[in-house]
């Protein structure tokens, strides 16, 4: 497995690998969600890159960019499992040198859930997502159901500035007891890690009462808010039921896919969860 | 010449083209300066291309979008004569389907000048060429000099977002008299077009006193700023004399590339000009 860590050697690269390029982008501290995405590009594609980089234009100041967790050495041997080729680390000079100014920023489908709460968050998601597509120029790019949002706004980019790559979406993964794998679970104390399992299960709920027939929005995110809200650790940023392609709230009954997604914060740490249903 | 109008098209046809490919942007109502930089992309590339796109997202909200000149037939005439390839000619939705919302915005550069004159002017500009890259995919992307702060602000994207393109500069064209060519000169009076002569001449002056060793920014300023208020017809918008790279105003000596720019409106005509002066 080859590892570059500056954009020569990058561009150098590219001109000679065989198409198509699939491209994993990750802020490292990978999970098995990760490696999942690593192991679709490798079925579908010649080449598999992913890149390491934990961006901090996408962590508010109040946000865990110092603490987030990093284990360069571990990763690459995850990624060498994975099958990968190909891993891009470049430092944060190569990727923000001094006097960097141009933003990509998204309308709309960001301005809600995550965005509402973490401003800023997607310009920067946006931007750094637009620079390692320009250098790695790859042909499919895998992320998350995950993280839904970001999911959606990327798919919005790439359609709104017309770049030629596939966005592949790849199911959430989960520990056994049903919490979505992130690297921030690590974050967790025993106690928050077993109320934390209180958003899968309020998403399971929703996910159950739908496929019984309950189709009303508002009934549903109550479902969810109140199974949560019965953890005492729980601190809710919020519970949503939103049409899936706008993330528009929904009031109603649900009449086209809907996105269940929750913000969860436990002491310090803040997790994310969703589900989405099909009528 | 290989006329194309929408993305299905164009990819195909980038799928094959031979490197190195050359694209020359404009919004139509060609004149010899756009016809000069077909000539450049022709002697340095495989392949041309050029576009024609009236992009309103560029023009203010009272600026002169409807009136724009447009003259396909014409422009097409030319670009063939260039020896360009292919033309790209996409509509309005092509562009912007309902719903586009993705903006490229470049921080600093776009500030003053034009920027602080037509906002929202140049967030236009980044936009449209970022999708205009991403569907030809050049190698190398050519502008006029007249255009002195667009060519900055394009530089200044494709380095912050790793775009692999060379962004070529060419000279700005003049007719005899030593007006800069412009679209918008077809809109100006008699009286008007005699009196434009002011901004060439206020600029040619600068240009002299730097070479006779006058080098205080302030003093080649008032200068040029003379120069064109002696003309009754003239409404001057700014005259700068600038840091070339940064288009921050200089004050004192001129010690480093200084671009020396200004926007003259002539009853309802906005032209602008520029040179720079080289220490």
């Amino acid at each position: 497995m080859l590892i570059l860590r500056d954009v020569p050697a990058l561009r150098a690269w590219r001109a000679a690998a065989s198409s198509p390029v699939g491209f994993v982008p990750t802020m490292g501290a990978l999970h098995a969600g990760h490696v999942s995405l690593a192991e679709a590009a490798r079925v579908d594609c010649a080449t598999v890159i992913a890149s390491l980089f934990v961006n901090p234009r996408q962590f508010g100041p109040n946000e865990d960019f110092e603490r987030y967790p990093r284990d360069e050495a571990g990763d690459l041997a995850k990624l060498e499992a994975a099958g990968v080729d190909v891993v891009f680390v470049p430092t944060l000079e190569v990727m923000y040198p001094e006097g960097h100014a141009t933003t990509v920023h998204v309308d709309g489908v960001t301005d809600r859930l995550e965005g509402a709460h973490r401003p800023g968050h997607f310009d920067g998601v946006t931007t750094i997502v637009t620079k390692l597509f320009n250098l790695v120029h790859p042909d499919r790019a895998y992320f998350g159901q995950k993280d839904a949002q970001q999911l959606a706004t990327i798919r919005k980019m790439v359609l709104d500035l017309d770049m030629p790559i596939a966005v592949v979406a790849c199911p959430t993964i989960r520990d056994a007891d049903g919490l979505a794998l992130s690297s921030r679970n690590v974050y967790l104390s025993e106690d928050e890690r077993r109320q934390a399992l209180s958003l899968s299960r309020g998403l399971t709920r929703a996910r159950e009462a739908f496929e019984d027939g309950l189709t009303d929005a508002p009934t549903l995110r109550d479902l969810i808010r109140q199974t949560v809200e019965a953890q005492p650790l729980a601190n809710i940023d919020y519970v949503s039921v939103a049409d899936a392609a706008t993330l528009e709230e929904l009031e109603g009954p649900i009449e086209a896919p809907a996105l269940c997604s929750l913000a969860v914060r436990f002491g310090g740490t803040r997790l994310i969860d969703n589900v989405v249903l099909t009528p």
